[in-house]
């Protein structure tokens, strides 16, 4: 019978690629998040939020790689038919709002903002269908300097959660660079959008194949040591020769050097030219305000979105450790952003210059803790009254009250189990200690105080089963007077552990 | 041709019942938030939280009032054909999350956490489509010390925020109590649902309408005073009496009182006994507590969602403000919340006891913004380096982050105007001060720091505007070394005031 009802009842699970965040993920991410938010107010940005769901128009349609009939966004109609979408990033939506309060707002518009995006993608290890983003925007400034202090203030918050100078670095390209390089080889226009896309996901691979695996994905193909074949974009060799010519400048020592060597490079086209000025000033920029190490003009940064009109930025960071095969690799991207004056520019008549880096917050995250920088393991529980009479609840939670007075975690075991029970619970809480006062303790108007983490010290050491009973080391009979100090003094010898 | 592109941009504009939030009111909210956390965290609970997409029906079909084809809820559907829903409430997934995770998790295992939550309702005034909830719950306590335990959580969390005793009360009663009332009038089974809804509404007015309009809405029905007519539950004389013979026990003195005469009322029915007895219990250990004056035992608490098996509790806050109609009235419900022992249970062949406690975030801020104990005004901007000769930008950054370096909000002025339109850019930033260097202080090695806030106090006492320009009396020029010491003096003068 009971069986039956089993199998009757709901199954309690989530849809793919949505979890479950526990109380240490939870405190480490509020923790990282702050020290972000500081280094992010310091520069002059402040918050603002937009909510989850905006018109499907209004988020207009930029995600890269869509293979899937629905494009990548969760959408459903509203009651007046028209269609509405959970935000897949936090831009699309800013952008929205700049145009929205276009006239109120100051501008050059500074404003940063963390919050959950949505992507109907197939889910894969790490890669979630919700997770958290956090932006820095500054709409209104066409300035370079803008996109400079963009990747600086990333830099600093590196540095700021603890990622030492040399572990990071934050890479810049420019899109009309890119789309220069198109125009040199003849890729212009619609008709060529697919083999456009193409070839900058094999420039996007310099540095996980080198020079020579991007030669061979621009032209016929690659084959990976497990045999696999990757096609290739099928360019002639001289445009191969003028590609392979841009991308050589990504070796360059100095952000002068790299500059040069793009703006020399046989594969610039006329729409390149401003986009290398641009860069040019930014490495000016970051490199007279002492940036010019961690920032680096790098010509294979591409970013996948579709609304970057401008400057692109990623941040990577370099340090090693083991991937999903088990070998060891490059820690890798952790955000990016880029300028783009397009898309506030889509509400009004005019383009607005823009200019916005992101975080992906749980990839940061992951590197935190891989660097030992962040604890995501849940801290010490509340110190747990236990319930041996049940007709002194109200004695017992009088002890609880005392407790939290003195700004101590504590809580009244509310369960229906016996001591033993109490005691696995207080143990399964992380507490500190326990307090237990039967009706003998009652009588003498004292409390047992036992110190958890000392009693599994202890426990480790004395083998005699019978003399650690004996002996308890770790519980203290005390008079019911000294309850508070006495929890007091093991919560702080614990914090200090 | 300006007008016609106009006419073709894309309109920014949000859904109905959704709102961006600005600088002021994010951090208000999160100054709350971390005070009611700083509360929970002290009762021993910790954060848990669940994503913003659950299966349809793992969330179940448990609100109020529905009168719309899809319920109240967003829902969409999956790749799979399965249907997804955006939770509705931070209870339903909690549910899920505690039947996944069953066997991990400690019991009792109290639990909080703060989120989004959507509603596919018709938005009115302060009525939005998503809004943030902030829950504690404590699963697998069955005693009523759990149910008390959150009503004196919630207690100290008002006063916590700053909300004095007496200006708020926290009314308690129990579902089982009024399934007796309807058991005693005849109102059960499947058939009766409409009529149980009507009289549960009814009871809900005792506050608004008194026992005279509670008693007509139980009849045949009320007008009020604009003559509009409210059909009644048309319930006999009989029925009437035994329902508003349990509703007068509103006003006992004290709960004792009250849990007596709902008792001895003649509409306790038989499931109602176990109800009273648990009403009882959570009286005896509050008033143990100290909490008597302020939890308080009241028969007309109804609450709308229909997974509620036992006490149920609601937040009310007592003080005066002015209603939608510009009449004086009480506050009102700030959160709520009670025992849904059969939420868990759905997924699982048994039930699982659970009661929590649910904040409405932004009535919880309306309120204390209108106590004055919470400002959801912009705070202070950063310092604004303005820029006046274009080709020292880099020095201009310089100071910025000499500014920044020593813990002081600044920024560079990055848009494209000139001295004038920097100064009110510096002004709607809401500045304390702006830093001017032009070329003849440039020469003479010191800057020009001018104080906003002092500028515009001054500004109002002189009233001559050429003895203003002349004395600049809030304009000082020191050497470019003391620079940041001027800077602080002026940003801690400004915050102290």
């Amino acid at each position: 019978m009971a069986e039956k009802e089993k199998s009757n009842a709901l199954k309690a699970r989530l849809p793919r690629g949505l979890v479950d965040r526990h109380a240490g993920a939870i405190k480490a991410a509020d923790r990282m998040i702050a020290t972000i938010r500081g280094i992010y107010e310091l520069y002059g940005f402040e918050p603002v939020e937009t909510p989850l769901i905006e018109y499907t128009d209004a988020l207009g349609k930029f995600l890269p790689d869509q293979d899937r009939p629905n494009e990548g966004v969760f959408s459903f109609q509203d009651d007046d038919e028209q269609w509405l979408s959970l935000r897949y990033d936090l831009t699309a939506p800013l952008a929205r709002f700049v145009a929205e309060n276009f006239d109120q707002l100051p501008k050059p518009y500074r404003s940063y903002r963390n919050g959950w995006v949505f992507r109907n993608e197939k889910p894969g290890p790490g890669r979630f269908r919700q997770f958290m983003q956090f932006d820095a925007d500054t709409v209104g400034a066409a300035s370079p300097a803008a996109d400079a202090e963009m990747c600086m203030m990333m830099a600093d918050t590196l540095e700021a959660l603890g990622i030492q100078r040399g572990d990071y670095v934050i890479r810049v390209n420019n899109r009309k660079v890119l789309d220069g390089v198109m125009e040199s080889i003849g890729l212009t226009g619609p008709e060529n959008a697919g083999r456009r896309l193409s070839v900058l996901r094999a420039i996007d691979k310099l540095d996980k194949f080198g020079p020579e695996g991007v030669e061979l994905l621009l032209g016929a193909g690659r084959k990976d040591e497990s045999g696999d074949f990757t096609k290739g974009s099928g360019l002639d060799e001289t445009a191969i020769k003028q590609v392979m010519s841009y991308v050589a400048a990504q070796d360059s020592v100095g952000n002068e050097a790299a500059v040069q060597r793009i703006r020399a490079s046989a594969a610039l086209g006329t729409s390149g030219v401003a986009g290398v000025e641009e860069l040019d000033q930014i490495a000016t920029i970051v490199g007279a305000a002492g940036y010019g190490e961690r920032i680096k003009i790098d010509p294979s940064v591409v970013r996948g979105l579709e609304y970057y009109t401008g400057p692109v930025f990623e941040a990577e960071l370099l340090f090693e450790t083991v991937n999903e095969d088990g070998q060891p690799a490059r820690f890798g991207s952790v955000g990016g952003g880029g300028r783009y004056d397009g898309l506030v520019g889509r509400f009004r008549s005019e383009p607005v210059p823009a200019t916005g880096f992101s975080i992906g917050v749980s990839r940061l995250m992951a590197a935190l803790s891989a660097l030992g920088k962040i604890s995501v393991e849940a801290e010490a529980g509340p110190v747990v009254v236990t319930v041996f009479d049940r007709d002194r609840m109200g004695e017992y939670q009088k002890m609880v009250k005392d407790l939290r007075d003195a700004g101590i975690r504590a809580e009244l075991y509310l369960g229906g189990s016996g001591p033993k029970a109490q005691l696995k619970y207080a143990d399964k809480r992380n507490s500190p200690c326990v307090i237990i006062q039967g009706s003998d303790e009652k009588a003498k108007g004292v409390v047992q105080v036992k110190d958890l983490a000392l009693g599994k010290q202890m426990s480790a050491i004395i083998a005699d089963n019978a003399a650690w009973r004996e002996g308890r080391p770790a519980q203290v009979e005390v008079p019911e007077a000294d309850l508070v100090a006495t929890v007091r003094a093991i919560v702080e010898r614990r914090a200090g552990e």
